[in-house]
């Protein structure tokens, strides 16, 4: 029997508010040596920069041995109802393997649903790939713009660009190369952005939205019909449009669709990039053997993460190291910071995954909490950062902890020579230096020129950014967040946070808003009533 | 004579921290009505939302006074040497209008060099456009690559990204419309992705770097030139690029470009977006009439921001507003939500104006500072965002101060009606409702679907994004930073904190490496000496 308890009702976290944090300014060769774990995929998690010593870590051992952790999420994979608030099991694992006992729901195994889903959709992406499946007009489709926001777009955009490039250089030349787009905002400017250039007859449309309901989703399928109709008038759309939802959502049941493919409440959305809500796009851009390769990569993660040892968990120890920077280092943000361009919008989608599961101020019983969770999560890949913020990161008066990414192999191959170095070397030079300098810092008679050190990070490092190290990426940060989540002992799998916008946004335009709402909305213009 | 003293020996900050909030709970539609200001350009500025009430206006408005603000600015813009460290003006406001007395270094009137470059570039990007000036294959010109990093990268391509889609549905049918794309990272897969389908033949290349010696971009450049010679042998690179350096750089003797641009010394890289690092490729993107309508609406916002009436200015309210939030309700961090998929990239070079500027912790002259500066600032698009990172906003732990940003009507003005309303109606609908949601909260009985409100924002509104619009937003920033620099009396125009993680850079790749540092080199591969 697991048992619940908040953070502060624990006797480690008592021990962990008195650990002193290991001074980074003395960042030796001997601790980069030393403190790194194997991650998964061929990945390594080097925590040497972080404000972790043995001592801490041990205490934060104990802690993740009080709070269960380890059993939490092997309760989590075999199908226990960890979505409290809204009684639902979390079985995005599932996804990509079996991590314990079979969980079997109204004699259905869902690991079994989850696969037929992926063969369905690898079977359809093969036809669209192969031309056998044409546009109603005809024509082989090209392009697939995915239509869908938050877990819809920004998991699947995230995981497209960071292997755009990839499949572009490492296809075999029998292999199509499809574009994928993505829509997301309600703003008309985004659709009409997206879809200016776009051959409609050539275009397949992946229309995703688990509850069928959502309001930017719908509003952006009609704005693809209408554009549609009016710039290729013998199309019928519904023969462009899959949608992605769940069998009882209103989307499920539209027989106009070419195809509906299925997840379920299991499912969050922002832990769905490896569900059909991620596959069925990446699937038909890349082919459906590479969409494999990256969920055989998650399940490497997902398996270590199950190691019960703290000093063998990357996953386990990226969690405890974030809440004792958050928790007792009072740190109130962290930044992601890949060193590889192709990662430019992962920083985002860890923004939703970190900060909308674990930006809560209640248990998981729903009481008040009386401290610090979820960071604020924000960043932008190296060196490109460098020239921008890193200043306040160097100098400013809030410290925060930095968590690099980097491969000591680029994407592409493609490279050049410039002063002795390749710019690989040079990308990877200068992120060591950076992590060196945010640490040991360097004094300087000069106050504006002094750089304090003491500034904590950590660092992820992989050959080259494939398939199975993006993968692996991914599920380590799902894994850390609910590593983090149990140890906060909150709910990190709903978000009634989004509710009362959504509420007042529907009182506004259908309804009776308040008084401040309607003066807002005479500022703004809003005419609908 | 303006006098200089750190914010806290202000006798207006003792009585700032005393001054308690007002509790935005306690939003009215009168407050709604009466707390607007005009910024510039058409443009308003609410801070009904905002923790501020009369009494602390009043305090800030003291403060103003105080520390001199509007004279400062005043000071600056009439060639004041603001820039303490690097002992350097500060002269972006004159790339965009005479604001005071003229400005003569050296004989020469800065105005009139900013202007004769202006000239120069227009003039050049009129014949780009026109077609009479071609590759050296006897292409006309279709893309144009920005190669640079940093302010010579965030700001241009944010604006760029800004009304592209404007252009488009603007622009006259006999205007061409040529495509802008961007490399900055020394990341060898951005450039190889940003020029893998690229004509070299119908492409110009404009280089970018104020001191003609940034590492990115003379790599990058050398990766462009590579990659020219092996796709299109015929080609003579020299004559598909332009550079805007300084008249002292390297970079403005290569005789074998086809053209230089200049700035100096006294256009901060952050800044230049309206000098010719922005106005060289917005100009031969948009055409330079567009690019100068941008500069009227920065020149409004620059001449708006110099009333001294604290009511009556918007950027020196919103500076003072967000030292409030800092130095007394501890806020950390500030998140930029522009309402409109056009300003996707602003928050980001947001990021970069403020945290370059104001993450310092030294006054400006070099002495240690006892109290909070510049937040952390990031961002995302609404309704994006709403989907994303808005639950931890909602109901986590960590209040964050957002700056919401929208307009009445979209830019490209195709739309559809879903449910009774269009896109942009929903668009607007959801920010006002977002508004209230934060401040106003609502009571529920389930703790986890209770919203406690009391989050302040503020809200930037036009009626549409157009270059006059986004002029002003851009120069509402920009004074905004320097009023907060001028606050808390620190140098907002250098960036020291830079420096040590270059010169670790190359001492890695050229000199002795310290041994943390190599062993940081040994795990990434770092394979050069």
């Amino acid at each position: 029997m697991l048992t619940y308890k908040n953070l502060d009702q624990t006797s480690a976290y008592e021990k962990l508010r008195k650990a002193p944090p290991f001074d980074v300014t003395g960042l030796t060769a001997e601790r980069v040596e030393r403190c790194q774990i194997p991650l998964a995929a061929g990945l390594t998690f080097s925590w040497a920069a972080s404000p972790l010593d043995e001592a801490t870590l041990d205490i934060l051992a104990e802690l993740a041995r009080e709070q269960e952790l380890p059993e939490k999420y092997r309760a989590l994979a075999e199908g226990e109802r960890m979505n409290t608030g809204e009684n639902r099991l979390v079985l995005h694992h599932l996804l990509r393997g079996q991590l314990g006992a079979d969980v079997i729901l109204e004699g259905r195994n869902q690991r079994d649903f989850y696969r037929e889903q992926q063969d369905r959709f690898t079977a359809f992406a093969g036809s669209v790939r192969e031309g056998a499946l044409k546009g109603s007009t005809g024509k082989p489709f090209t392009t697939v713009v995915q239509v869908g926001i938050g877990g819809s777009d920004l998991g699947p955009r995230a995981l497209y660009l960071a292997l755009a490039e990839w499949v572009r250089t490492h296809r075999a030349a029998s292999e199509p190369l499809l574009e994928a787009r993505f829509i997301s905002n309600v703003d008309p400017d985004d659709a009409a952005a997206v879809l200016a250039d776009i051959d409609f007859e050539s275009t397949l449309f992946v229309l995703v939205s688990k509850s069928g309901t959502t309001q930017e989703t719908l509003t952006n399928e009609q704005f693809v019909a209408e554009l549609a109709a009016q710039r290729s008038p013998g199309l019928e759309i519904g023969k462009h449009i899959v949608a992605v939802t769940s069998e009882t959502s209103p989307m499920a049941r539209n027989e106009g669709y070419l195809e509906s493919f299925f997840i379920d409440d299991y499912i969050g959305g922002r832990y769905s990039a490896t569900s059909a809500v991620g596959g069925v796009v990446l699937s038909i851009a890349f082919g459906p053997r590479i969409f494999q390769r990256l969920l055989d990569g998650a399940h490497q993660a997902d398996r270590a993460a199950l190691e019960p040892e703290i000093r063998k968990n990357a996953a386990l120890l990226d969690a405890l190291l974030g809440l004792y920077e958050r928790n007792v280092l009072a740190m109130a943000a962290t930044a992601v910071l890949p060193y590889s361009q192709a990662l430019s919008r992962f920083p985002a989608h860890l923004q939703q995954l970190d900060m909308e599961s674990n930006g809560k101020s209640v248990n998981r019983r729903g009481e008040p909490l009386g401290y610090q969770t979820g960071p604020l999560v924000f960043g932008e890949p190296g060196t490109n950062g460098q020239h921008s913020f890193y200043q306040l990161l160097h100098q400013g008066t809030t410290p925060v902890p930095l968590q690099f990414i980097g491969f000591r192999d680029s994407q592409q191959g493609r490279d050049t020579t410039f002063e002795g170095s390749t710019s690989q070397t040079k990308l990877k030079a200068n992120l060591a230096a950076q992590i060196v300098a945010f640490a040991r810092g360097r004094a300087h008679e000069n106050p504006n020129k002094h750089f304090p050190g003491g500034r904590p990070s950590t660092l992820i490092v992989g050959d080259q950014l494939t398939p199975e190290a993006l993968g692996a990426l991914l599920a380590h940060y799902e894994n850390k967040v609910m590593f983090q989540g149990f140890a906060w002992n909150l709910n990190s799998f709903d978000q009634e946070g989004v509710q009362l916008g959504k509420v007042l946004t529907t009182e506004l335009l259908t309804g009776a808003p308040g008084p401040e709402l309607q003066a807002f909305a005479r500022l703004l213009g809003v005419s609908a009533g």
